[in-house]
């Protein structure tokens, strides 16, 4: 895919509360001066905090690309954005989406965009093909986000840390594998819309040969342990060949998401897993890290829940809100440096 | 996928050895009773030991499928086999091919078909989508067939495993998870060929809940020790639930088939591994049988290689072709009947 242009207009269209402006608002927090301001219509409950703006002076203030920054069930557009979309295009801006409805599946939204040469980025459905994964070992060092469950703080994590190496002047790029860490880094594969075929291998075409001294901050997906999700979880394991894994957790959650049978690993356990299975293209993969979400948990029993678990897995245990996620960088540097 | 219609033509057109024919060989070997003859082109060196047919005379002895049964490197099919392919379609067979390449983006072939009403079947690009899957217990039994590597006799496993099961009489299904399989079946889903997110999805879908006293007996794909392939293997795994694992393995290889720099897994770990992981959707499954294709060693070293492994994994090991699957299929009822 070529690579989304910034900075970006983030459009939120008329979206019932902030939930609905999610992608908009981890764009926002994560790049806030890739952001020239937010395009709100009428109705729209949910506010980014940054400036409103029309397309037209989201141009003039340099942005090159509007990004449909919402979620909803079912992941469609409304057709009362399309005109938006058109406006956009007809100033001079492409357009990006992560959701399932498909910018180029709107005739009028295609045809202007061909007639006026925008791109449109469709971030959920790339076109283009991998090759199977060969396992072979690449230079550079690259480093895995995993997790109990879906939606347990992965790219959050590996965003968190790919921030921490740049400050500290490492040689890292986050590299993003779902729609909305593609959205936020411009770039990426979302492996779960991939042939299964062929997972491992966008993931080694991701990640691939780097300095000796380059870190690839790779964002996971999935779980080992979720019955949708794990072949996903693997086969990006396999191909991303981590020299170091971080176990990311929401402590207050007891089943896996959307099932509700389903409980959830125990921390080690789940640890084992991913480390025996990681091994297999990466020998001396090692975990560096567990990184918790304790939002749901007051400041002392987060301490505590933190400290316990520390002291039980023997790594450096964080939420990357409250404490940073500095610990984990340190151990991994003296570990893996 | 509509299912295909037996009896068949099998067509090998001109194919340079007895391997370029092996999705043929394979059809005649499981169900001679569903071929009606060959179809050689001039300068075909394969044989299978069938009645050689014109697509008059198949159809005359009473063919309701072409089924195009080669392999070549790349999956393409030669343009001088279209006529042949065309003449089937006029005289009132539908075609079916398990190669890369599609019938049905044969301009002429695809005319054809929709002008006389024709079945066009692409085994390995089935137009259908699946959703994700739930991990959710469903009623019946399930039998997978996995492997150390990729082609390690996961499907002659399955296959020989399914015939002994209606032999004696239990009420059991083969499950065709590639294209091969398929075409033996007449039906299946071509797993690998499956967006990575739907694959544990596809395989619930390919066994449904069934009586208490049904097997579905699944041919399995790749190996979670295949870096290319682990994804799939493992979400195959956790849609299929399985109730019973058959470890397939070829003692020869040393190395993973295609990865020369990746040695294959020990028997007792690769069995650990894909148990540890299998219990997540189904907490009683157990191994009951180890299946070896031991072509490649004497009488006498297989008898011993077979013994041997017995001892030391302590569930019936047996090769399909020289000693038959009955002592695994006694194992499976006396443990889960």
């Amino acid at each position: 895919m070529t690579d989304i242009r910034y900075p970006c207009l983030l459009f939120i269209g008329d979206v019932g509360d902030q939930i609905g402006a999610k992608t908009a608002c981890a764009i926002a927090h994560w790049w806030p001066d890739r952001c020239v301001g937010q395009l709100r219509l009428t109705g729209c409950r949910a506010d980014l905090g940054i400036r409103d703006l029309t397309v037209r002076e989201a141009v003039a203030a340099g942005a090159r690309t509007m990004i449909i920054g919402t979620v909803n069930v079912g992941g469609n557009l409304p057709e009362h954005w399309h005109a938006t979309i058109l406006e956009a295009l007809e100033v001079g801006m492409d357009v990006a989406c992560g959701l399932h409805a498909r910018l180029s599946e709107i005739p009028a939204v295609e045809a202007a965009a061909q007639r006026l040469g925008r791109q449109l980025f469709d971030v959920r459905h790339q076109p283009r093909t991998f090759g199977c994964g060969t396992g072979v070992k690449r230079s550079g060092k690259r480093l895995l986000a995993v997790g109990t469950d879906c939606s347990s703080g992965k790219m959050y994590t590996a965003l968190s840390i790919h921030k921490a190496m740049v400050a500290r002047g490492i040689k890292a790029d986050f590299r993003a594998t779902g729609q909305t860490g593609i959205l936020i880094a411009g770039s990426g594969v979302c492996v779960d819309a991939v042939v299964s075929d062929f997972v491992s291998g966008a993931a080694e075409h991701l990640t691939p040969a780097n300095d000796p001294d380059h870190w690839d901050v790779i964002e996971g997906q999935g779980s080992l342990f979720h019955p949708s999700a794990s072949g996903v979880t693997l086969g990006l394991t396999h191909g991303s060949q981590p020299d170091a894994l971080v176990l990311c957790h929401e402590p207050t959650r007891t089943r896996m998401r959307g099932l509700p049978d389903q409980p959830l690993p125990g921390l080690r356990e789940c640890l084992e897993l991913n480390l025996m299975t990681a091994r297999l293209t990466n020998k001396h993969v090692r975990c560096v890290g567990v990184s918790m979400n304790t939002s749901g948990l007051t400041e002392e029993a987060s301490s505590d829940y933190l400290r316990r678990t520390e002291q039980e897995l023997g790594v450096p245990c964080v939420d990357p809100i409250r404490t940073g996620v500095s610990r984990i960088l340190d151990h991994l540097l003296h570990l893996l440096g």
